[in-house]
């Protein structure tokens, strides 16, 4: 669900030599949301229909694709009946906290198309495919940045001398990630009281575009957004880095948050595809490979352009959010690194490999330099 | 908003006396989704024209009534803007679990109904009547049954040797609790952003329709539900009771609720009325007189009949719902005794109180009596 996205797209590619039959859905919204933002992806992305044509072409593998509304119950239940899949990767979503904090209409839409969506897939996996185990993404930012340590989902307390596991508080910045907070209790309820699997994927922030073993079939890129709203930190900082634009970090950038290569976050989704929960299983992963703070990605951007004979400078902006920019972080990732990922951990490489691989399109991004300007304010 | 409905009408008329300029909106949605489950109030309910009327000549005071829907941003908004409300009493939702369970198609009508609604209030709010506290009907079923004390809404907790003040972890049982948990969550993050005031009720089980200071007027009374999904608890006792059906327990009824009579919810609210949140604060108050398990209030209810020469039995039913049936129950409800909140301690004379009062429907009650049964099961 959501293949057409930055990461439906990437793992469709990734898992192409897997013996899986692969399905998709979408129904191009985020082509429709980033145009709205009159923004673009960095790199080109191809019609579904030529993105399917060349998947074939390279992989000797079909996609069955399917586009269409996952609010609407009656297409996707179909869909569910008639796949009956093992495993829905459910990135069927709005990604971007920004974009629901432009207006009401905004927020209510952000918010009515993530939960319904959620809602109707637990639905139809209830009905039609009970066996299923649902990958749901959900965010690292649904934690917020508490004052003790982020554990998976759960946690043991102790409480005026009493003792439960509970699922950990949740404190979410944005109404989106707070439609994320409400699709983790919403699947956790599904999952005790229908008998449903599901994994809930607390990942951290992504970077980078292409996979090692993927085509370098031009067609079949994944996106790669570096706007104000669906353009994720290094993303955009590596394209600012490229049309010698400075890297922009808002407030101090002294903000802690978890982060991951593209590839990274393809083998944990690969793990996790492979180890399904129990039924009636609601699994927590947190999904990351390292803890950096805004203004150490910076750093790290201009020190790889530097390498690379490139001078750029870091330019902090006034922060656009009401976040804490001083606080305390420790999230564990123990759970997936039991399953055996180990964490990419150069990640100097990671971001040269981006910054080779969007240097094509240097003056594409350039033409859309005004995208970058942080307008949103919250 | 919901002034029509069990809670909202009571309010209108408990504050009749009070120095205030009283508005009101409804869609009468409640009415509908009775009707639509077949079922009536075991009061009969006058149309909002007679109950403005009667209310005029009981009280001589106007109600500002609108009609319409929270979900319509242009309704709701505009509604903000002319009337620039001091207190804005937030009743305007989906109170039914049961209700909530029936489908895919009633679940997600009922989140999308609750989010939304609020989702507006807090945009309208936040443009046009930022100084106003909104007080929001919360459920004590937001917590579910955790196996330590229930403080309000936050506690401080040591994990792994760090301490922080977070968010109480919230486990609700059905689609609608889970409503009122996203509200919670909607709003705490709307006061912290926008700046709002709000004090969220996590308010427990309420029972009885008459109000001490109200009038005595028929055309004024409030609804009293006794079906499987509108029905709460000790309302349905008292109906089965009244017709001489056995008192039905879910399961062994040795699950612990909290309870309050109308009386007191009204008193608490006119406390937190009285007391506004600050701007950018998100209080939560838990809001109940007792602590009882099902089975104690059927004893309860039984006795009282007894001493009014009724003699009713107890029918075990088997449990509709997958809910812990042996667990640990300690909420504390410190803030609203700090205000000035004494509960009701005679529980047996409030009971007394519903039953001598809908004694008049004895035969509506009778003629409806199959909507008693718990058809609806999750």
């Amino acid at each position: 669900m959501g293949i057409d996205g930055y990461l439906g797209w990437s793992l469709a590619n990734y898992l192409a030599k897997e013996p899986f039959t692969i399905y998709g859905i979408d129904n191009f919204d985020r082509r429709k949301w980033v145009r709205e933002m009159d923004s673009v992806s960095a790199v080109p992305v191809a019609s579904m229909q030529n993105r399917i044509r060349s998947y074939e072409k390279a992989y000797n593998k079909q996609i069955i694709f399917s586009k269409g509304d996952i609010t609407n119950y009656d297409f996707l239940s179909k869909q569910i009946k008639e796949i009956k899949p093992d495993t829905i990767v459910h990135f069927g979503q709005c990604p971007s906290a920004p974009y629901s904090m432009i207006s009401q209409a905004k927020c209510v839409s952000v918010q009515k198309n993530n939960l319904i969506g959620t809602l109707n897939l637990i639905y139809a996996v209830k009905e039609y495919a009970p066996d299923a185990h649902i990958i749901k993404l959900g965010t690292m930012g649904e934690y917020g940045t508490p004052n003790i340590d982020i554990p998976e989902g759960f946690f043991e307390i102790e409480y005026n001398g009493r003792k439960d596991r509970l699922p950990f508080p949740k404190q979410a910045n944005s109404w989106y990630h707070l439609t994320k907070v409400h699709d983790s209790n919403n699947l956790q309820f599904a999952c005790k009281n229908f008998g449903i699997k599901c994994t809930d994927i607390m990942q951290g922030i992504v970077f980078g575009f292409q996979l090692p073993n993927g085509s370098k079939e031009t067609q079949l890129n994944t996106r790669l957004d570096f706007d104000q709203a669906f353009g994720t930190i290094i993303n955009r900082f590596c394209c600012e880095a490229i049309i010698n634009h400075a890297v922009t970090v808002y407030g101090t950038g002294k903000q802690i948050r978890s982060f991951l290569p593209l590839i990274d976050s393809m083998r944990c989704i690969e793990l996790v595809i492979k180890t399904p929960a129990l039924p009636a299983e609601y699994k927590v992963v947190n999904q990351f490979a390292n803890i950096h703070s805004i203004y150490e990605l910076a750093l790290k951007v201009v020190s790889v352009c530097k390498s690379m004979n490139m001078d750029i400078n870091i330019d902090n902006l006034t922060n656009p959010r009401k976040e804490s920019e001083h606080h305390y972080y420790n999230p564990n990732n123990g759970n997936l690194r039991n399953l055996g990922y180990t964490p990419s951990t150069d990640f100097e490489q990671e971001i040269e490999k981006l910054i080779v691989g969007i240097k094509p399109y240097k003056n594409r991004i350039m033409k859309h330099s005004k995208i970058l300007e942080p307008t949103i304010k919250w």
